[in-house]
């Protein structure tokens, strides 16, 4: 059975991950008979109230947070080895922007959070398909713009668009329920809640961004 | 286009509602084109660390902390009228056993919230058709049971089955991705995670329940 790394950063879509989103992610995996890992960085997220999306100032930890999301069952980034996978998926959220990197305060500046980077750049050595999700291409623009200038979609935003871009990769306008491939580095992405747009819409997205994934790693890569 | 209340009660399994739930029914709601509106009711929940599953001590908002799953969007309670949506669906989760009743802790001599036990009342009086997952029946048989003696299921737990019945209501067994469906007050349930499966099956139960529960909904009652 497939084992397939989903990268959680909290639970709600102002401060972790989008719920719809990761749950589309955890949905489409099991779809192809493959087994989801819940993964998360062990570190603090700064919490939003989302009724009024202001901060209250008040801390949460995103493993903790994660396995709501995980049904309990999260495993600390930190344990594991990216190549151990055979692909890992990131839902989006303003989590994927604050947490997982630094791109919503820090643009094209941002960092990586180190965890992520390591357990992404594992895989992605050993050949295995990345998935992206809604504004989590930003991390993959981060981590592999410069060596590998990857294709990547966060929708038709020109700032986030213009964002990426300044780190390295190629940004491809993308409608809200399709993919842009990268055959070459065996990434995906699509654009999900980057649209104000139905969850119907985000399921389809999400859908066959990991149709794609899964298919990618049913065909290893020479490494 | 339909308006379906969706009522909530946190959002975790183990604390508020079940997350893959909510979002089941949300995705089937949408699918069918009609508007799903988030409803909780405005009280305090006892967080649960969800890695841990041990009580934190400390408390969260059950309308804040529902307001992750709806993106924002959700409304109180003490606000509407059951009356005038299209139809009303309950996720389950322990937040349906904990706060929208105390089920979780008192069994069948639990109490409904006061104003989930009115809302439900007021849409049932007014022919709407009620959807119920996982535990959230135990919310009906506690509103119902005395009165009208609803046909509800929970999976086949005899426990919670006999919980159920104490408290009026008719328990009938049923598989992981099958639903219940109580055509005489309209009301239709399904066992979704009170069976460890899969969250497609999870997808797969709750859709045949929001499908049943929209074509009550399409077709009005005789009030």
């Amino acid at each position: 059975m497939p084992k397939i790394g989903v990268i959680l950063s909290g639970c709600g879509v102002f401060d972790g991950s989008e719920i719809h989103e990761a749950v589309a992610v955890l949905h489409a995996i099991d779809r192809h008979g493959a087994q989801a890992v819940c993964l998360a960085p062990e570190m603090e997220l700064n919490e939003i109230n989302h009724l009024s999306q202001q901060p209250t100032g008040k801390k949460r930890s995103v493993l903790m947070e994660s396995a709501r999301i995980a049904r309990g069952d999260v495993t600390p980034l930190a344990k594991v080895n990216g190549a151990d996978f055979d692909a890992i998926v990131l839902p989006g959220g303003f989590g994927a922007a604050k947490n997982l990197c630094d791109f919503a305060s820090k643009g094209a500046d941002c960092t990586a959070q180190e965890q992520v980077a390591r357990v992404l750049k594992e895989a992605q050595k050993a050949g295995k398909p990345l998935g992206f999700a809604c504004i989590s291409p930003a991390v993959a623009a981060r981590v592999f713009g410069k060596d590998l200038g990857p294709n990547l979609t966060i929708g038709d935003d020109k700032a986030t668009a213009d964002g990426l871009e300044a780190m390295g990769a190629t940004h491809q306008n993308c409608e809200g329920d399709g993919i842009v491939v990268d055959n070459r580095h065996r990434i995906v992405s699509t654009p999900a809640y980057m649209y104000d747009q139905r969850i119907t819409s985000v399921f389809t997205g999400i859908g066959k961004m990991v149709d794609k994934v899964m298919e990618m790693a049913r065909q290893p890569a020479a490494v």
